[in-house]
């Protein structure tokens, strides 16, 4: 028996017991006489004590351990005299009567510490000794426990976890797939999936009814920041329902998560259509924790001698309350610069401040009175001391522009506070997005989704131009301006679903090679379904107002897609690769 | 809405309500004036009835439902004049007041119901209709409970949940394994994981204390009767803790799962050291459901003229209770020849039967006399009417061969009683088997297991002789001659887990290349760790006396490794393989 208590339990109660306790040596602090170390594990610390005069050669053994050395030690539980309240257990400590190391540790690369020394890089190659690090380990804890809520909840509503199979087929739609090849079907792969979609489809087709997982999804995409090649998801599926009861449940789940995991209650959720959320914040993914609303100023900016606004499609622009102080003429030329990075691509940056006096300073000030600038100003109902950015241009490129504005001037005011959340359901998202480079359409969602009931006539008879038009029960639920979750109605029906996959510019004979097993299924009695999916990484991350998925991973990867700590993806034998039927054909380098 | 209820849920008490029910059309009776239709869904079946009197028209409507049709009825419940007791929703009916066909179906390949029609291929190419039928889908339920009382007691226990990743590390050992390659790393893969053994130590290591996950693995083996390329494990570990603080936490889990989903409660399991194991049942899993042990004969059989016998380095038998009349010469000899097939290879069958008059019947009773049978058949404790067959040759096949034939008597004499459970621990498994062929070791559990305690000093310094006798704290979870689960006690100590790689026939190189990671850990402060492994599928099938895991995967696949309703694995495209730096290289078949 190594231990009879754990690190982080022992109290007053316990004072007189003899205890055997296991665990890292934290630190170690010889003060002659006395010698005390404190004991780490997952549960907490505990502060044990030798003294010199009770037993010398202990006491020296004690000495000389190093940081995370592992030990086992017996002794008797004792009020402390100079207790820490700061520690659970800092009521008491252990009179040590027997140690024993159970084994040695080098000198840690960096310090086992809340703040650690250690670099990134550093870190994952060690990622044993980060994980031992309290702030790492009660992120990995947490993401378990908002597991166990997760499954809670929708046990309690009649969900059946289902596991979907792993090996599957690839397919060319959408992001890259991983590809495994296959010894025994030589020149065949299996896929890693992207998501569980259509098996969840055939789950619901089989009669399942409320099916979820919370399963590992995979995508060979060029790694973004945070992103990931393995990523979970909390995949689900209803039949006979309709957005309404999609909506509510899941609205149901994440109330549960946040109540209990985070002490949070929310009221109901608000929701916007994907027009509107564009209008008003220029983004289908808005944070609404502040306004700093859009307004549109083409009905008041044009007709002067400003031709930029006058060749515009759209002027739009933002109020950043009380900021006019704030920003002197070297302060807005360095934010105009940071909206002409090629990652935004902002033309230039128009603003307009309004002075204590009632008068305005602006950059197009020879174009527009101070009475026209009284007018816009109005409209964005501000007041002396705020300060107005004005962008314009084609529709689609200034509204994202200025979201991103928007959320750098929230950030500079303090707007996106911690421990303030805001969900947002985002609703009614075109079905179909034009391509004009490739002139074909891409599913905004994916190939599965129903455009609306009202809708569907349309879709099936429609010209070029209504499939533009055409709305999806789509929805997105979004917290803080982070995507937690999105799904949609999913078709039913096989002519509807063969309409589509003909609109996404799919031949007949690819649609039924990639998905004929659907089509199929939807002949023999296919419910009305639909689901959701929620990115689990990232709502622990969210939950815990963390912004790095990588944080609530346990063993992530770096941007390469390696795993520096096994050191993979590796070569792997020349015998391997001829099982497989496969010859490596590498390019050289450019 | 779809529904207000489901079909599984009303009763006399719901009798006068309006509801609204959706679901499959099971079966569709027609008696003139009323038309019944049994309207089913994963909740139950529920009678709908339409009366030819108060709507011909929508009588006409439930007239044209095929089998599979979906649809959603509103209507009153009211209470049966025929009840029917084998159905909860038996006392009631809906008389129907509208009707929505939501989806028609085509006439489905195979009866949807319990005992269908439909052979294994068709099956599974249509498992979207299999998966409809009442038993197989009580097993995916039953599936998803038994993940829920896992995780429901190891979170009890203190066990976190920790994901670990997919896309992990190839290594040579052990099975082969599946591979990705790595497109943003060119010429190099990655692994699917055999099971995540060395991440799970790596937690330990880490200070996780106590870990679990239910996790899929992937082999990439011929695929015998019933193994899948991918299977779910219920994968455990612990720190700090012995052998017996193991086996009592996964005794617990198993106990716990019994009782909650089967109603059964076990007292303690026995526990049998392999040793012990091969040499009462021939075999390291037992089904002690039954008796029949081995009987061994050597220093009662030999010195006889018979030359088999003599030359044998073992003679064992077993006793067949009653079966002696059972067993005619042409039995005898179907019985021998099954035993003389290549899969099992008995060179020849011996029987003594115990006749009643206290006489022997023998086919070797030439040899041997009436008294030298009386003292074999005293040392099987057998009477009259029982018959012995008794093996002879080198000692483990002998056994390998006797284990065959007393499975198949325990089965043909109805000793392996459905829901009859049988749990047992074998434990004490030699640390290391001496590969004639190739003259190596191989490891016995796996490379990171730990002798026991008292053999370490042994491991390190010891002949080759002493190899073959080393003891590991290894242990299997057998119940009715199933493996259930196996793990071990790991070795946490740098030069132990080297010279364990070294008899293994690593290279230090081959070692430091593929688990120089786990080793390095190792020398950062390691505590003593041991864990487990349950295969899940298997689990969920003996809980059910089910003896094909297939049952209890929804999408499982075929011996050839097929997903025979997606049809994967299959050929990729050019520009795939081209980003991935390969080419095919197929053999032309020989």
């Amino acid at each position: 028996m190594y231990r009879s208590h754990n690190c982080g339990e022992l109290r007053m109660e316990h004072v007189g017991q003899e205890v055997k306790l296991s665990g890292w040596v934290q630190t170690s602090r010889d003060f002659g006489a006395l010698t005390f170390v404190d004991l780490r594990d997952r549960y907490g610390i505990t502060q044990l004590v030798f003294n010199i005069d009770d037993d010398a050669d202990l006491c020296e053994k004690a000495r000389k351990l190093g940081r995370e050395f592992v030990v086992a030690a017996t002794g008797l539980v004792r009020e402390r005299s100079n207790k820490n309240p700061n520690r659970p257990t800092g009521d008491i400590e252990i009179e040590v009567k027997s140690l024993d190391i159970l084994n040695a540790s080098k000198v840690p690369p960096f310090t086992i510490e809340d703040d650690t020394d250690g670099g990134d890089e550093l870190r994952m190659k060690y990622r044993y000794l980060d994980l031992r690090r309290g702030p790492v380990q009660d992120n990995i804890i947490f993401r378990s426990q908002v597991a166990i809520e997760t499954r809670k909840y929708l046990s309690d509503q009649l969900f059946v976890e289902v596991e979907t199979p792993v090996l599957i087929k690839s397919t060319p739609e959408g992001a890259r797939d991983f590809v495994v090849p296959s010894r025994m079907n030589p020149g065949q792969f299996y896929a890693l999936p992207q998501s569980p979609q259509t098996f969840k489809q055939i789950l619901m087709v089989s009669g399942f009814d409320r099916y979820f997982q919370i399963v590992k999804c995979f995508r060979d995409e060029d790694l973004r920041a945070d992103r990931q090649p393995e990523f979970t998801q909390i995949d689900c599926e209803m039949a006979f329902v309709t957005q309404e009861d999609i909506l509510n449940t899941f609205e149901g789940l994440t109330k549960h998560l946040f109540k209990t995991l985070r002490g949070i209650e929310f009221g109901d959720f608000p929701r916007m259509s994907y027009d509107e959320a564009m209008t008003r914040y220029g983004s289908d993914k808005p944070d609404i924790r502040f306004g700093m609303e859009f307004v549109e100023l083409n009905d008041v900016a044009k007709g002067k001698d400003f031709a930029v606004f006058n060749n515009a499609e759209l002027i739009v622009g933002i109020c950043a309350e009380g900021q006019a102080d704030n920003y002197s003429n070297k302060d807005i030329k360095k934010l105009t610069e940071w909206m002409q990075r090629p990652q935004i691509g902002a033309k230039g940056l128009v603003y307009v401040k309004v002075q204590a006096d009632g008068t305005f300073k602006s950059s197009i000030g020879k174009f527009y009175s101070d009475e026209d600038l009284k007018t816009w100003a109005d409209k964005f109902g501000a007041k002396p001391g705020d300060m107005l950015f004005i962008l314009s241009g084609e529709t689609e490129k200034t509204r994202k522009q200025l979201n991103e504005l928007r959320l750098e001037m929230g950030r500079r005011m303090g707007l996106m506070k911690e421990g303030d959340f805001k969900p947002l359901w985002v609703v009614d998202f075109p079905l179909l997005e034009w391509d004009e480079d490739l002139e074909r359409f891409h599913a905004m969602h994916h190939p599965f989704t129903s455009p609306k009931k009202e809708d569907v006539e349309r879709m099936l008879s429609g010209d070029h131009e209504t499939m533009k038009q055409l709305r999806a029960d789509a929805y997105d639920l979004v917290i803080n301006g982070v995507e937690i979750g999105g799904g949609s109605i999913r078709i039913h029906d096989r002519a509807l679903q063969e309409k589509n996959f003909k609109l996404l510019g799919f031949t007949d004979e690819e649609a039924e090679a990639q998905f004929g097993f659907l089509m199929g299924a939807f002949e023999y009695g296919a419910p009305p379904h639909g689901g959701i999916a929620f990115g689990f990484d990232r709502l622990c991350a969210v939950m815990k107002d963390v912004y790095s998925i990588r944080d609530f991973i346990a063993f992530p990867k770096n941007n390469q897609g390696r795993d520096m700590m096994i050191d993979a993806p590796s070569p792997i034998a020349g015998e391997q690769l001829e099982e497989l039927n496969l010859q490596l054909d590498l390019k050289s380098e450019e």
